[in-house]
């Protein structure tokens, strides 16, 4: 089969075969399709499409690319947890060990930070000594062990998407329904989870600004994770304002520490439980939504978490002293308040513009190689619905580097908007997409 | 301006700036644009096109990007003539002789063979000793001495073309309109015309397969080099049956010498005058078609074209003797009559079969670079509409290699069609596009 027959199918609508998908993603990984075939067929898929039976061949074809973890000497369900990426979400990291203090275990490959959203991995690396790049034969025995493990995806899982990815970044490529779920779900299935929680982010700081967007790409990572085998739930998140009060990886890493104390936002505290809830169910943990939901907020209330998140740092070499004394995460040494600019009740606090200025203040990178500030970042001391007087501090920006505040200030200062009125509150989950095919969507979604 | 914006750009459907259309061409030419954006950009512009305007700053921007010939040593109009490409159309040979015997310069650079339809320079090669391969500086002695002169291209001209021709052909990019517009316009422009007759080929043995297709190219064209400043007309002409009765390399060289000494088919000898009669309007050597019409054929009657292939032939170090003893030219060891399966009428003559019949014999290329054998062919001893009797031979093949035999006598066998009836008699000339926006087509065209 000829890689132009292939992109000429593509080119003029044709659904590809299995075969055709095999021989393009055999290609990519072992480098017998140049990289202009690739990217014309990319450019023909971003343009003409692919169906749901497509997309699915494709994300098999990117799976089995490289290794497949193999997990099948740890007994029971994992389940495996994935956030499309959004300003302030350090999620998995709370999420992680309270599902593995409910028995779950949790395997899970991270990424990096790049643009205005956060990485996990970038957060964890600043407890000192934390790890990140384990072997797999040490994911496997952290797995088995502790329950939980957080770690970079290594050279060998879904090699054919690192390169495709690669070369969508500048091929204008990236903006694809069919490469995007391809792209997220190829990783999942090659991590050796039996069963995915997705958390799709919708907003002014995700990657999915509009509802449709996000309904879309829940329904296509739901169907592809189902079609192969993997019981798959996708909530869509607002992504309007940042997760939490902070951004940034180490001040990040101090709030994850107070949320597994039982403190945090309220509402940040409320996600975790639903999305803990879910991977409790999916682990065949619990027989209902309230006693899988009463077992997390029990790992919660216990301490049961916590001790878990410090096993999962010692195990990976980090300073698991961090959870008792945050004092020992670094720290910035300059401070700057934005302020209210006049009373009455912040009804913005818009996400994208709060992400670029932690990332103008170094806390992240405009591209891949930047090194990163892992002690700047911004504190919300107020957030969206609260009054305030003017002149009160709503963003705390922390830096180290003097020549980075200017921009960062002219971005945090554009983030607040103080209006006369409170605004309605609105809600953090916008709706969800079961493997049997249940779906909600709040008004308005 | 970077690559992955100007590709966002044409992917959304916008219409490209001139800067950006020009960073294209010039990355593509200094290689500072890597093939896989180049190739992203052309599968974007295969499925979302360029207007007009567009299509004609790719084609000067590709025109500019190497030598643009300077023939202004030459007093008058310089008259170009193209092809698209057919079976058996060795109409440029005969033309341009037969022009520069009116008073025309006739600056013209060809192409080789490929696939199924045959190729001026390899057709020219089949003459001993001709050189195809000129420097520019001999092009335009020659043009300035004798007043036509076929050679091939120079890597200088067009570079860009070349690049993007490559590229488009192995990955799925051939097929778009204002691509292959600019691809033959860009051509034209740097050799040095000013002044263009085109002839875009319609039907089973054309790459326009359809009508429409052919009506739409023949207007792209002509507006392209209007908007250049080049007066430009388009003939649209049949395609369906092999030109002439002469099909590969030498046997054609033949048929061309028939045809400047007045004898050939009739069909193809009006074709010629018609356009011949273009050519000698837009140099302005004649005030009306019909004065020009007799300009032509004065030239075919007293010899003065045949004199002036002589000239050319010798101009270019070829054996000039072959005008005078065609049997000069290489030959064929071997023959095989393909027969009338029945007696009636031949309705049918594939110009797409018997051209890769031809192939198939050794007369051309499959792919770029094969060897071909300049003797082999196919002779037609009965064209369409012919009444023949069972038995009776209507194509005769050439060749040398028995290995090859078998696969062209199916594919020239498929190729004879033989009803009962008289097919209607079709003409040749489908319809035109001058540069004045007058149009003419057939009914059905």
């Amino acid at each position: 089969m000829r890689a132009v027959d292939i992109i000429r199918a593509k080119r003029d609508g044709d659904a590809l075969s299995r075969e055709a998908i095999e021989a393009f993603v055999k290609g990519v990984t072992d480098g017998s399709w140049p990289d202009y075939q690739a990217s014309a067929l990319l450019m023909a898929i971003v343009l003409k499409g692919m169906n749901t039976v497509e997309t699915g061949w494709l994300t098999d074809a990117m799976a089995r690319s490289g290794d497949r973890v193999d997990l099948s000497h740890i007994p029971g369900i994992k389940v495996g947890k994935h956030s499309t990426g959004g300003v302030g979400d350090k999620v998995s990291i709370v999420l992680a060990p309270l599902a593995a203090a409910c028995g779950v275990t949790v395997p899970k490959m991270s990424g990096r930070g790049l643009g205005h959203t956060g990485g996990t991995l970038d957060k964890l690396e600043s407890i000192p000594g934390f790890r990140v790049a384990l072997s797999l034969d040490e994911y496997r025995e952290m797995l088995g062990r502790i329950g939980c493990c957080l770690i970079s995806q290594t050279a060998t899982i879904a090699p054919a998407d690192k390169t495709l990815y690669a070369l969508r970044d500048v091929t204008g490529t990236i903006e694809s329904l069919p490469l995007i779920s391809s792209s997220v779900m190829s990783k999942k299935l090659a991590e050796g989870s039996n069963a995915l929680v997705l958390d799709v982010k919708c907003g002014r700081g995700a990657f999915m600004q509009r509802p449709a967007d996000a309904r879309a790409l829940a329904r296509s990572l739901v169907s592809i994770g189902t079609a192969a085998g993997v019981r798959t739930e996708a909530f869509i998140t607002r992504m309007d304002v940042p997760l939490g009060r902070a951004v940034g990886n180490a001040l990040e890493i101090a709030e994850c520490i107070d949320l597994l104390k039982g403190h945090g936002p309220a509402d940040l505290a409320d996600l975790i439980v639903r999305l803990g809830t879910r991977m409790v169910r999916l682990a065949e943990k619990a027989a209902t939504d309230d006693e899988a939901a009463a077992m997390v907020r029990h790992a919660l209330a216990s301490g049961a978490g916590l001790a878990k998140l410090r096993e999962m740092i010692a195990g990976q070499g980090g300073d698991a002293a961090v959870v008792d004394d945050p004092g020992r995460l670094p720290s910035a040494s300059l401070t700057r308040m934005i302020a209210a600019p006049r009373a009455g009740f912040i009804t913005s606090l818009d996400a994208l513009l709060v992400g670029r200025a932690a990332v103008a203040l170094g806390a992240g990178r405009d591209k891949k190689g930047d090194a990163i500030d892992l002690s700047a970042g911004i504190l919300l001391k107020r957030t969206v619905g609260d009054a305030v007087t003017a002149g009160e501090p709503v963003l705390e920006l922390r830096y180290n580097d003097p020549s980075r505040l200017e921009a960062a200030v002219a971005l945090a200062t554009q983030a607040v908007v103080v209006g006369e009125l409170a605004p309605a509150a609105q809600p953090l989950v916008l709706g969800w997409v079961h493997d049997n095919g249940e779906t909600m969507f709040v008004a308005g979604m």
